[in-house]
């Protein structure tokens, strides 16, 4: 293998490539980068067994190919070198030993390959049915759901975001058993398969932060993983195994009492609150609606105490009595994106239900918590 | 104490303050603020015994003062109050059983006092032979210097900076017996008595975060405290007991090589090559000059190696090949404002002088690794 490649696109894919090494440090090839050199291009991949990507430069961006060929190269070597190079064109070329020559004018890296035959072989297919979904959309819904899954390997079903297809409707669900965050997303296309898998949350927030707003993902679901194309990056996951719990009957459809309050008045309010709050607790805090004002207020014994009132509409009229986390209910809140919050009630042992009072797209639900 | 105050004015001097509190938690009453409202305006106090603040809002920028008095608060409360309530006028009274009203038209805070005989007693004095130096000389000069000082509490006198006054000179030094830094600011006033204290350097370097670059501070220097007054905030800091070792014999004056070196191309080329060293090894890279030419390698066995080339001028003629420790030598060029380093060697085992080459007010010096 033998390329010259200006410094500023290498980066751009180490970029990327770099979020699918392994920090565990099993096994070392896990660490390293592979360089495959084709005609096309250079691909970058990375893999550490939960996680695989892939990024390609097509040689229209290359400086010269002179050697196709492939290495494999500790990534976080390659990675800080090229990060610490000026931007000009930096030569790469395998010598004979499974050595590496990284080069500039003043500059000059011999590192150690390791075996190619070691790296894992990664199939990044595409299924019959793909999905497509724009890249904004697929960011806000990932972002308005994964703060709800379970960071506890306890329940592992638990720390995925369920990902449920029927017909073009892909309905996200993530809860850790406490609260649970529900999206719906209209697809372009129907997908005559009925799909049902648990994407691990971690490996869809690092996703996310690689897509730009612009473009659109492509989706490949299979029985035991899920494959992300967009630009010129293929990001696979494995699924979680085991059957996501039946949500769908939690969210009832009838409510007793109808609330609309000011998202930053209500947002500040408990921010302000959970002060006085303390995590043994669950941060806890009360709320306590009396026609159209609502207090809330917390303590902290030997701290003191906090009351906070803010002005609300009354839509279904019954005043309420009821304790939550400040915490998730700052979570909810936040995933909301609009001025006027619709706050949802059956009683005080009852979950606990919030949306945006224009869309039914995303559902918030919180379990209160019994203080007596 | 009764006092209406707008919550950005409190909270900038809440900001101030609040470097003074203990993180420690060994005395409660060392994590508090205290607040005496007087006449003339706010003072807010704190202090962990190492280091005080003291900042004052004059009565101009208060909205309203109804009775004068004192209160004794838990920092990190008070603070996070003030931070999380609107920019809008915040009432602060005081009542019985040592409580205090925290209020705006819709927060409400009740939080418990701590006993004001309990908080220390603090004397703000002035000396009477005060140093002024403007603000944006004295901290840059710490920048230049702080780096040098050691983290081992195994030798206090080193985990602090030398003031030394002489005449209308303060020279500033700071070594951890592997590296020195040595600064000399020329007074605007002539100080009568020699002055030859330590301070410590993590009192310096939140000091100097709490300084504007526009205006000057106010030294006042005891046997056993310094103090800094500066726009409406005093800071005290105690000082380090002990002898600082005699560094003025450590600098030669005479030496056998003088290289002058582009200051970006020699940290950059630095940065590189100590991506292939490692902490165990002391971050040791070599330097070898030959010429008009520097090549600076490194290596780590399993990894690889690198070589980098920069020229340089060679104004004293004679090759050198010596090794030190890549992360001294970075910081040590950090702290250089200009574009070429002056870089100046006696051997292969005598000290490594850096400097400006236009000016002597900057001294940084490295003892070099023997690597055979």
């Amino acid at each position: 293998m033998k390329i010259k490649i200006k410094q500023n696109i290498l980066m751009e894919h180490l970029n990327y490539v770099i979020r699918g090494i392994s920090n565990k440090n099993i096994r070392p090839i896990l660490n390293c980068i592979k360089f495959e050199l084709k005609e096309e291009g250079l691909y970058l991949i990375s893999s550490d067994n939960d996680i695989s990507i892939r990024t390609f430069i097509k040689s229209e961006l290359i400086e010269n190919i002179e050697n196709l060929g492939e290495i494999v190269i500790s990534g976080r070597y390659i990675y800080d070198i090229v990060r610490k190079l000026p931007n000009e064109i930096i030569n790469i070329e395998s010598v004979m030993d499974s050595k590496v020559y990284i080069t500039t004018d003043t500059s000059s890296f011999h590192l150690n390959c390791n075996n190619i035959d070691e790296f894992p072989i990664i199939d990044f297919l595409d299924s019959s049915e793909p999905i497509i979904i724009k890249n904004n959309i697929f960011k806000t819904s990932i972002n308005q759901t994964a703060f709800a899954s379970s960071t506890q390997e306890s329940r592992p079903v638990l720390t995925g975001i369920n990902f449920n297809i029927n017909g073009d409707v892909l309905e996200l669900t993530a809860t850790d058993s406490y609260r649970l965050a529900k999206k719906k997303i209209k697809l372009e296309n129907k997908i005559n398969q009925n799909i049902n898998i648990i994407v691990p949350t971690k490996n869809l927030l690092e996703l996310i932060r690689m897509m730009d707003d612009e473009n659109e993902v492509t989706i490949n679901i299979f029985n035991n993983k899920i494959i992300f194309k967009f630009d010129s990056i293929i990001l696979m996951s494995r699924l979680i195994n085991g059957n996501y719990p039946d949500t769908s009957k939690l969210i009832p459809e009838e409510f007793e009492i109808e609330l609309l309050v000011n998202l930053d008045n209500f947002y500040n309010s408990i921010d302000r609150a959970s002060l006085l709050t303390n995590e043994a607790d669950k941060n806890t805090i009360n709320f306590e609606s009396n026609n159209n004002v609502v207090k809330i207020s917390s303590n902290i014994p030997e701290i003191g105490n906090v009351e906070e009132k803010i002005e609300v509409k009354n839509i279904k009229n019954k005043d309420i009595k009821i304790a939550f986390s400040s915490k998730y209910m700052m979570d909810a809140i936040k995933s909301l994106d609009c001025e006027e919050v619709k706050l949802l009630f059956n009683g005080d042992i009852k979950p606990i239900i919030l949306k945006n009072p224009e869309t039914d797209n995303l559902i918030q639900l919180i379990l209160p918590i019994r203080t007596y």
